[in-house]
């Protein structure tokens, strides 16, 4: 059917048209299904010549004879409106049916997975459709084999970073607030001489992402090139991982999966080790953080552990996966600016530098000395330590963070706290007994993070510590006061910290 | 966040709202995530004084100050291009903890199931989630309770047409091409004094839905107020039920089932017993196809009839399940015209008629004066074929059709076929052996069905049948030339009979 385009004026995300209820019925499509969208007037040149959009059905409003669309379609397609296309109903995608065996119970060859791994990644299936193939895999499980399917679909429908020699990266798993040892960690190990370039993510669900931290400080949203190049300079970077392509199934199924709060195993490992492969990692240290409060149990992180290092195995990569305790947040600031001065404090030698932050990244540095060979076995720490001493780290770290446009100049500007604050004071003695890394996650988005980068959280104590009434125990700052506020009030309401009174 | 409206000028069938991504990062809103509007000028009466939409996020051409939304929320909350609104995060429906549930194996609750039901009736739900309730019911199937509360939840969020005395009601679980005995049946029983409000649907997947055929003679769009005058005034209506909002959370999953072509059993029996119990049904009659080219085999049939048969109980229907033929199609018309012909020859008692669309009839139409009590046991058929024979059905159909504002006049005019036709010959001599519903079915939408009502097949030949070569199989009616092309080459390529050469 020809019908003539209107531009929606808007980029949705993904390609999108809309056309009117009566020629739904001619072209015998539904809302939500997929018409496929051809250029008739080639004199224009376009990225494409034709592109499949999922539809919405428009009652009112849109002529019958016109289809508006999106800017995915009509960038993508290089249309002018008025501009006359050929519009037809797309046929299904051949990756519903392994879908469904999925749902059914069944065991996907590599052929099946990769089909729909590369239609999610050519938005070819719609959230719908990827939620069906999520509930397959978080219901019935995936078997060995098809967990290696996936990790070689992911990594086979995303870009690489190819940098010659061995490659170390490290992981975390999550979910613990201030968990900042990514930046100290990737000083400590290129200050030794490995290769090791860091991509992270940006805040999600939490407070603060690696990458949400080193932008107090440097840019870090670059090209491949880029990275490349700040990797020969440094032996490392600090940069977002999120717009390189490295993996992006992954993106996608992952927003599906948030819906209900899923995270099927098989779905997890995948998800990390594809990233893993496509930086081209050889060594590979995986931080597991275990506890009530962490996303798994010590049983549970010992099981995901001996997975991880089999799969990495087949994909010739020596992992090692380190549990650690996740029962309290790590560090003292929750925030990108707090975080920062966290890890300054520790690359600095301050007196007051958060020890536990400095431990875990001396063990997680340490590790990886080892799992590579530059220290023998259990003195890895003890050279990670001598790194981090002689201020060789703090000079990879300036190093690092020049390379990537930044600088360790006018530090008392750039690490600026937010202007509103209040302090919450104990309301009885005795010793903390818990805080919820849930609560004190939320409690630092309430007050603005990962957003406002100078806002979140100072904790003045830690689990353990002993607190007599009206002793600080933590520092809200924000920007606005109602941010402020309704941090305050949370806090209040949700009691994150818990106090055990001393018989 | 106050935000400065810009309708759309769209109708997306439901409230959709594009907001700038910087504007989505603050309030922390990711694509497909919901939002809450409120009306803050509360001078104009509206019809809400908030909606909440699904977000998709513009990554240009939309300020970060702005938001653009569907007619749904424009019209809904009565506002002016400009005006300014309140946009916050909508929370997350509680149903999504039960779905959760669902998808994990548990059994859900009456309370529980209306959640969801109500949910997806408000469009609060998207087909994302709803994906993932309908995976938990398709793989962990519905225990006996969660099935009936499912009935009950989609009744409760729907209308009812409230009706007076004992009412009879008819339906086919589907499948079979040309099984048009509705208006036959509910034209005898009405004619026999019961009250039979019969309620249909359109084509979705088939060549022609009930409403499609009546329409080609008579309205069929009413409100539940007209529905019961014209009830009142003929014991009877042949109405289409889809915009009558009775179980209207069927429609919404069915839509998201089709995706992957699940129909899970507690779902079908669900939505069927919920319309039935909505127009107030006290018996029902149910036609189960079974066969080869049907949706079900016999012995799923005779399950699935015995489990209707007791739920109908709960809730006071007197049920009864018929396991019909549906090797093949019914009738010799395929398409909304050509089955008001077989229809109509059937009541005009023509020489020409289909005979197994009058048995089916009559069988169908016996069974419920038997049920109901207006015939002894073993006597329904005989007084079915006394009615049609004598004219009364006739008759009875006659005043429906007026009653909806047709007539059976100017019938040459009404139901002339399309002008363009090709007839389809037999290859060789032999024996029809098989006429493959669904290739039929397929074929007769190429053609044009359903939109295209005087497009369709006529059969010369059934399951049976001995064919000369170059004897007449099929004629293709359409009302284009490239239409009739595409069902000819579309016949050819699957060929729908199969003839089996005489020894």
């Amino acid at each position: 059917m020809l019908l003539k385009v209107k531009s929606l004026n808007l980029s949705a995300g993904k390609p999108i048209a809309i056309i009117n209820y009566k020629t739904a019925l001619k072209l015998n499509i539904h809302a939500s299904e997929r018409v496929r969208i051809k250029k008739i007037n080639k004199k224009k040149r376009a990225e494409f010549h034709e592109i499949i959009a999922i539809t919405d059905i428009a009652k009112r409003l849109l002529h019958e004879n016109d289809i508006s669309v999106s800017s995915e379609v009509f960038e993508g397609l290089g249309l002018k409106d008025g501009e006359i296309v050929q519009v037809e109903p797309a046929l299904r995608p051949l990756s519903i049916n392994f879908i469904l065996k999925k749902l059914n119970g069944g065991t996907l060859n590599y052929t099946e997975i990769f089909t729909i791994i590369s239609d999610i990644v050519n938005n070819a299936l719609t959230e719908a459709e990827i939620s069906y193939f999520i509930s397959g895999m978080y219901i019935h499980g995936m078997t060995y084999n098809e967990t290696i399917s996936l990790i070689r679909a992911m990594i086979k429908t995303g870009r690489r970073l190819k940098i010659n020699g061995s490659v170390v990266d490290k992981h975390s798993i999550g979910g613990i607030p201030g968990n900042r040892t990514t930046p100290i960690v990737v000083s400590i190990c290129a200050a030794a001489g490995l290769t090791i370039p860091k991509t992270s993510s940006r805040a999600i669900t939490s407070a603060a992402g690696t990458a949400d931290v080193i932008e107090t400080l440097a840019k870090v949203d670059f090209s491949i090139e880029e990275i490349k190049k700040i990797v020969k300079e440094t032996n490392a970077c600090l940069v977002w991982g999120g717009s390189l392509g490295l993996a992006p199934a992954d993106d996608k199924i992952i927003q599906v999966e948030r819906i209900l709060g899923l995270d099927p195993e098989a779905q997890l490992i995948a998800s990390i080790l594809a990233k893993k492969i496509s930086v081209g990692a050889s060594h590979v240290l995986l931080d597991i953080p275990f506890g009530k409060e962490a996303k798994v149990s010590r049983e549970k992180g010992a099981d995901l552990a001996k997975k991880f290092h089999d799969l990495a195995k087949i994909f010739g990569i020596r992992l090692k996966a380190v549990l650690t305790n996740g029962e309290q947040p790590i560090g003292k600031g929750i925030g990108p600016v707090l975080e920062m001065r966290d890890v300054l404090a520790v690359l600095i030698r301050d007196k007051k530098r958060p020890l536990d932050l400095e431990i875990k990244s001396l063990v997680l540095a340490g590790e990886i000395l080892e799992l590579v060979g530059k220290a023998k076995k259990g003195q890895g720490k003890r050279l990670a330590a001598y790194i981090l001493n002689s201020g060789q780290a703090l000079k990879k770290f300036r190093q690092i963070i020049e390379a990537q446009g930044g600088s360790l100049k006018d530090l008392d500007k750039k690490l600026a706290l937010a202007k509103y604050k209040r302090v919450i004071k104990a309301e009885k003695r005795g010793i903390i007994k818990e805080i919820n890394n849930r609560k004190i996650n939320s409690i630092a988005r309430a007050a603005g993070c990962p957003i406002n980068k100078s806002a979140g959280l100072f904790l003045h104590k830690k689990v353990g510590d002993f607190v007599k009434k009206n002793d600080s125990l933590v520092t809200i700052f924000a920007e606005t006061k109602e941010k402020l506020n309704y941090a305050y009030k949370l806090f209040k309401r949700d009691g994150a910290f818990k106090i055990s009174e001393i018989e």
